[in-house]
C-alpha cells in the first residue's frame, strides 16, 4: 500500500548500528503538517523529547519532517546532546530547503552515549538523495533495534469529505526496554484536522492502545508518539467524522501495540489480562499492572502452568479494595477460583491446550463494583533473560 | 550450638513432599512463651496466618508450640483450609497435653490444595516422639521448599540480668515467590520479656530487614515471623536492655533476610540498592523500589553488566521528587552519572572485576534533602525462569 498523499520517505545506513543496516530515515510532507504528540513520563527525558516538547509547545505551525534513528537514544546526554539533536534537525532542514522547528526528530538506541555527528555529517546529504525510494516498511526498519519484525499498519478510510489515507509506524520490543529505547510511533493522515482535535483524539488514543501494554514495566526515557495531517487528500474533518477518526486511530495504535507485545522481548506469549468488577477504574488498573509485572505469573505463563495462586496472590498484593470471598479468577475462559477457594476440577488437563496458545485470556472478577480495565503483558522466559543479559557485551 | 533453654525440636516426614524428606516440625517451650507476630499484608492471607493471627488477638496467653510444614501452603483453601489448620495445631496440643491455642501454625508450600490430613493424622504422634532429637538446622529443613540452603543463626549475648540465647530460624527462596508461600521466620529466646515491648520490637527490626530485601516483588499469602520469648534463662530483660536487644534482633532478622536474597530463586548477586538526598524516606523507598524491582537492572546485574542507563531510567520513572541534573549514580564505588550526563572514563574496564563478585552496591544521591533508604535485591537470572516457569509441571 503507498503512503498517504503528499509524503515521501528516505532510509540509509549512517554506521550507528553493527552490521551496516538502515540506520536512520526521513518522512518529508509537501505540506506543513498538523502535528499531535504524546511523550514519556520518565524525568529523564532524551533530547529528541525534550526537542519535540518544545517545537510542539510553540506551536508546531512549520513541522514537515520527521528524522528517526536508531543505535543511539541521545538520552543522559546532557547539554551536548541536545545540542548535537538541534544540530541534525537543523542538517537536515537546510537540506531539504525548509525553515526552523520544521524537523522533529525522534531517537531509540543505548542511552548515555553521544551522537556520532561526523556520521551524521555524510548521512543527511544521503537522505535526502533516497527520498521517494522507500515507504511504511523501510522507515519502520530504520528504527528497530531489539524488534523482531517491523510494526506498520495502514488504512483508507471514507469519510464525509472523501477518502482518507492512514499509516502508522512503531518500534518497540519490550513495552520498554530503556537502554533500547524505545517505543516509538508515527502516524500520518493526509486529512486536514484542527490541531485541538487531533492532540485530543492522540492523548485518548494512546492512554487506550499504548498505555494498556506491557512488556516488563519500565519506562523509558524516549517514549515518543507523533501524528501528524497534511490535508493532502484535500479532505477535511468534520465534527460529524470525530468519532469514526477516534476510532480508526485506537484501531491503528490498538494494532500496533498488540505488535509491540507479540515481538516483546523474548515473548512466547501476548497475556491480556481482564479486571471487571472493581471498585473503580483506577483500582481494576492497579490490579491489571500488579497482575500483569508479576514475575511469577509471567513465568508460569512462559511455562504453560495454570499457576493460578500466582494471579490470586498478585490479586491480593494489589492494594485494591475488594473481599477476598468475592474474587473469581478464570484462565482461558475455565473458572478456577471462586468463594476464597480452588474450583473443584481438572483444570491442568483442560488448560493444557489453551495454554500452548499465543494468546493467554486472564479474567479476574472483583465483585466491588463497576470499574474495568484490560492490559496486555508478555511473559517472561529464558530469551528475555538472554537479550538483556547480553545486549551490551 | 544448643537451642535456648527450655525449647526441644522434633521433626519427621509426613509425605507432603516428594522424595521423601522431614516437612513437618514442632518446636515446643516447655513454659508459656510471650509471643510477637508480624504477618502478610497480602488480602488472601493463608488459613494459618488467619489463625495466627486470631490467637495473637486473643491474648497469646497459653502459647507453648510452633507447628510448621512445607509442600502445602494451606493458602486459598477457603473454610476447610481454615478448619483443617485448626485440626492439626489441635491434634498436635493433645498429643503434646497442651490446652487451647497452645499451638501457633507455619505453612509453606503450593497454594490451593488442601490438607492431606490422613497424613497429618499419622505424622502428628511420630512428631512428640522425635520431640528433643532436632535442633536449629533441622526445624529449618523440614521448612525448606525451593531454598538451597537452611537459614538459622543462634546468639548468645551477655544482658543486665545475664546470659540470655537466641535462635532465628527462617525460610524463604525469593524474598516472595508465593506459590513456595513462602517466607517463613522463627526467632526464640529464653529471657522473659513484656509482651508489648516484644511486639514493637519485632515490628521495627521486620521493617528495618525483611521489609527491605526482595527477589521478585511479590509479596507472599503466607509471610509470617513469629518472635517467642519463655523466660526459662531465669533473665528479665529490664529498660536498660532494650537499645541492646533492638541491636540483637535486628542483626538476627538482618543476618536471616541477607540469607534469603543470597539464596533467591537463581540468584547470583546480592545487589544492596542504597539511596540518599531523596526528599523524604518514602521517596527513597520509592526510588529503591523501583530500581530494584526492574527486570531490566536485574538482567543487566546478572549479566554483569555495567550498565548504568537501566538504573537512571528507573529512577526517573519512579515518581520521586528530584532535579534531574541532582542526581548521581554510582556503581560498586565508581561515579558513572552527574550533571545529567556520563562521567568520563573507561568504566567498563574497571568494574569487569567488581561485577563478578556476589555482592553489588548501587549508590543513588538525588540531591533532593535528607531521606534515605537501603534495599537488598537479587539479579535475574535464567535459573530464576527455569525455576518459576518448571516448578509445577
Amino acid at each position: 500500500m503507498a503512503l498517504p498523499k503528499g509524503y515521501s520517505v528516505g532510509s540509509v545506513s549512517a554506521g550507528f548500528r553493527k552490521p551496516a543496516r538502515d540506520d536512520v530515515a526521513v518522512l518529508v510532507s509537501e505540506l506543513p503538517c498538523v502535528v499531535a504528540g504524546v511523550f514519556t513520563t520518565n524525568a529523564f527525558k532524551a533530547a529528541p523529547v525534550l526537542e519535540c516538547q518544545r517545537i510542539l509547545g510553540s506551536g508546531a505551525s512549520a513541522v514537515q519532517a520527521v528524522l528517526v534513528n536508531s543505535g543511539q537514544a541521545n538520552a543522559c546526554t546532557g547539554d551536548e546532546g541536545l545540542e548535537n539533536c538541534i544540530s541534525t534537525t537543523k542538517m537536515m532542514a537546510d537540506v531539504l530547503g525548509l525553515g526552523q522547528d520544521s524537523v522533529l526528530p525522534m531517537s531509540t538506541g543505548v542511552i548515555g552515549a553521544q551522537f556520532r555527528m561526523d556520521l551524521w555529517e555524510e548521512a543527511v546529504p544521503k537522505l535526502k538523495d533516497k527520498l521517494g525510494s522507500g515507504d511504511e516498511e523501510s522507515f519502520t526498519r530504520a528504527m528497530m533495534t531489539t524488534d523482531a519484525f517491523p510494526k506498520f499498519f495502514s488504512r483508507e478510510v471514507e469519510f464525509s469529505g472523501g477518502l482518507v489515507r492512514f499509516a502508522g509506524m512503531a518500534k518497540g520490543a519490550g513495552m520498554i526496554c530503556p537502554n533500547m529505547a524505545t517505543m516509538l510511533a508515527l502516524v500520518v493522515c493526509d486529512a486536514a484536522v484542527e490541531r485541538e482535535v487531533w492532540q485530543k483524539l492522540f492523548v485518548q488514543a494512546v492512554d487506550n492502545t499504548f498505555n494498556r501494554v506491557t512488556v516488563d514495566g519500565d519506562t523509558s526515557t524516549n517514549d515518543t508518539v507523533l501524528g501528524l495531517a497534511n490535508g493532502a487528500s484535500g479532505v477535511s474533518f468534520i465534527s460529524s467524522d470525530i468519532e469514526k477518526l477516534k476510532d480508526v486511530l485506537e484501531e491503528m495504535l490498538g494494532a500496533l501495540a498488540y505488535m509491540l507485545v507479540q515481538d516483546g522481548e523474548g515473548s512466547t506469549k501476548v497475556i491480556k489480562i481482564e479486571i471487571t468488577g472493581a471498585k473503580d477504574d483506577a483500582d481494576a488498573e492497579k490490579v491489571a499492572r500488579t497482575v500483569g509485572h508479576s514475575q511469577l505469573v509471567k513465568t508460569a505463563m512462559y511455562g504453560r502452568d495454570a499457576n493460578w495462586g500466582r494471579i490470586v496472590a498478585a490479586v491480593g498484593r494489589s492494594g485494591a479494595d475488594f473481599l477476598a470471598q468475592d474474587v473469581r479468577v478464570f484462565l482461558c475462559g475455565i473458572e478456577l477460583f471462586c468463594n476464597g477457594q480452588p474450583v473443584d476440577g481438572d483444570h491442568d488437563a483442560a488448560l493444557e491446550g489453551p495454554l500452548k496458545e499465543r494468546d493467554i485470556h486472564v479474567l479476574i472478577e472483583l465483585g466491588a463494583g463497576d470499574g474495568k480495565y484490560t492490559l496486555l503483558a508478555s511473559d517472561l522466559s529464558h530469551d528475555y533473560v538472554s537479550c538483556n543479559a547480553d545486549y551490551r557485551t
